[in-house]
């Protein structure tokens, strides 16, 4: 990743972009977001502080606008909502397919909202409506209800006449939806047959049913995996009856896609993925906060641990210099672990059936590098302390650490995974805060008992 | 992600399958085996120790036997490979796509590449060997030499009619390409339009020249974002001289997005992506005991700094129980600061333009949740010790070290990335040695200058 071998478009233009606005000529700041796509000015947006954001909002071409608006982060959208006004906001999102749409509409005005339903016509607000009946991060929620079927009993070339007259077709049509009468899905069939068979051939014959369809309810996550483990473009949306509701299209899967990467890093670090670069003070400070606050307990846990030995520490000292290092190294040893878990968790590959060998596996590699790394501060030690015996302990203790940590960091994540909480989010205050505990309760524990005798 | 609408499919069909496989039932198995995609196998092998492997490796139909080997990481692609002899070898691997092959051959036994290239006609072995001489994570090697080209002189009709003759196109064509005589890329025509314009429709009519197409060496990353800020199903690559090369399909740019958020993941924490979830003790402890020993290097510095301080700690030993929440929460405070820095770094919105700009921002934030956070403890430490010079001691070192991890963050990612190493990777020990040894000096030495005077 760091050595991009062109450079950066999005970097190079922000630069650019920057210089040109800093001299107030907005002539070329104009023609170049006309040649940007609405995700690439969403991107920029997002990079610029809100004085400057707002110069270059007022510079997008109005037909952007609404694709704008569905590309960037909740934050920036409401900024960019706040400044325009009903009618231009209606113009804008008029015109957006109905599943951008929906994901929209919670952040527009009321009025906005009543206004774009009365000037859609009836199939389409019911169209909006259906959707917006399923869940978030469903199925039914990223479906776009506008797909294009036709019946078996046909032939290649009635289709090709019939999609003549139809006109244009919904973007990322790579198959044809084949259903009964009862509008079920009995199949699909494939773009690229029609063009390459002749025109007599049946659509019987070239139906795929073997494929699998996506319901309605399945969780955003199962969907984004479905389309990469087929491989697919698009997938039919069913209900419990096969009844075809709508399709799910590939641009939305890889939005989903990084959108999860993005929650799993920031929420790792106790951050929302709304906060932006440049969210106001306010909102940076509340947000962040809590997390702190929660770590901050953890912090006061593993003081009181320590708190405990205050008369070992006050006769050996070199307890207190050396304890960090059995914590924190303790600590970097259970996030290892933790990271594995929690990626064979995501992606399904771990589960009752393998936790035993799995947690029989890490305490076997704690051991080994508990003894290894244990060793050398142990000589360290030594060479800085002059006492075996404060030697021997901290080896002990390291040992006993990298133990608990494997033991953390594989049955933890279960844990909070059977309690329905994110080990991607929690996982890390949780074992790090057992391996702080568990690191000054066995070094000082140890010192104690020996050392004090 | 927690609460998932309907039950984890890879994580059921886990379960049932290891029931079968422990009772020795391998009927079950096959047949179950035989209903999963490629990348679903590939999944469900990741997840099983090693015996077990490779029992339903022996069960996986020979056809998907290529496509399975694409599919896994490279730890348990060499244990497949090593437990197939080259005949089957050659019959797994010479009917893959080139970019598949391309990404295969370096950890196929030489006697196989000869095989397969022995068997390979003269155009694809060509194929394969203009793909293999592009720099690996780079646009020429994703990309698959077999396209579709049409001339602009001609009509809807003359090219269905070519395609009928031609037959199955290559997967996930949604457009085609049109050339001139010198094989340069002039535009590219949807298959859209084909089947909803009428016969007689020239090309000329149809082409569109505006989009973007691909440079041969554009990295990896560059590739992701143009397709996920474009929408893309499919883009064309060409060289220096627009000469069309070939084209990149979505699957493979989801494989890119999804191995990226994975690799940041799995870095982050000092594991390389290729370890699974069984590799052998051995390898799991080289890959890991590495990554210990830099850590184990930034606790020493920490130590040495707490170790200058050993004469007040001796006198005052509750400076020994306070001191790790200082320097924890300073940590904690820099990895959030560090975490959006690296997002804005991917996503190209960070640069020396606005980096003054956010520093000043989150400046301001550190200095608030300093305030807040080093007041609460300070109260805690009040009450806990009854000393309010120690009290307000550890309230100034909060601050400090607050401060310490804003700048941290702020400025050691952007310095990471001038130093081309990857601040995903690098930056949590780097910022978070910063705060330890600041949260260390700061409060041992303001206790030090205050309350021993």
């Amino acid at each position: 990743m760091a050595d991009a071998v062109r450079p950066d478009k999005t970097a190079r233009q922000l630069r650019l972009l920057s210089d040109a606005l800093d001299s107030g000529r907005l002539g070329p700041v104009r023609r170049m977001v006309h040649t940007l796509a609405p995700a690439e000015i969403g991107n920029l947006l997002e990079s610029l502080p809100h004085g400057k954001r707002m110069v270059v909002w007022g510079l997008v071409d109005p037909e952007d606008d609404g694709e704008v608006l569905v590309h960037v982060g909740d934050e920036v959208r409401e900024s960019l909502i706040a400044d325009m006004d009903p009618d231009e906001l209606v113009a804008a999102v008029e015109d957006l397919d109905i599943d951008d749409l929906a994901d929209l509409v919670e952040d527009l005005p009321d009025a906005v909202i009543d206004e774009v339903l009365r000037a859609m016509d009836r199939e389409n607000r019911e169209r909006l409506e259906q959707v917006l009946s399923y869940p978030e991060d469903t199925a039914g929620r990223l479906m776009n209800p506008d797909v294009v079927t036709v019946r078996a009993d046909t032939t290649v070339d009635v289709v090709l006449r019939f999609l003549r007259l139809r006109g244009e077709l919904p973007e990322h049509t790579d198959h044809l939806y084949v259903v009964n009468r009862r509008h079920q899905l009995m199949g699909w069939v494939a773009l690229q047959d029609l063009v390459t068979r002749e025109p007599g051939t049946a659509i019987n014959k070239l139906i795929d049913d073997e494929l699998d369809s996506i319901h309605v309810a399945d969780s955003a996550e199962h969907v984004a995996r479905q389309f990469s483990d087929n491989d697919w473009v698009s997938a039919p949306v069913v209900d419990d009856g096969n009844v075809l509701l709508g399709r799910i299209t590939v641009d939305d899967v890889i939005d989903i896609i990084r959108e999860q990467a993005e929650h799993q890093a920031l929420s790792a670090a106790g951050l929302d993925e709304d906060e932006d670069l440049f969210s106001p003070i306010k909102r940076a400070v509340r947000g962040r906060v809590v997390w702190l606050g929660i770590n901050l307990c953890t912090a006061f846990l593993a003081a009181f641990v320590i708190g405990r030995f205050e008369a070992t520490i006050e006769q050996i000292v070199a307890l207190a210099v050396l304890m960090p290092i059995v914590a924190g190294i303790g600590g970097n040893a259970a996030v290892q672990v933790l990271t594995l878990m929690v990626r064979g968790i995501a992606l399904g590959q771990v589960g009752a059936s393998n936790a035993r060998i799995l947690l029989w596996k890490e305490a076997r590699v704690a051991l080994i590098n508990g003894v290894l790394i244990g060793s050398l501060v142990g000589l360290v030690a030594l060479v800085w302390f002059h006492d075996w015996v404060l030697s021997l302990v901290i080896f002990a203790a390291l040992v006993i650490n990298f133990c608990s940590a494997a033991l953390a960091g594989v049955l933890l994540p279960l844990l909070l995974k059977r309690m329905r909480v994110d080990p991607a989010v929690a996982g890390t205050v949780v074992v790090t805060a057992v391996t702080d505990i568990m690191g000054f309760f066995s070094f000082l524990g140890l010192a104690t008992t020996i050392m004090l005798r």
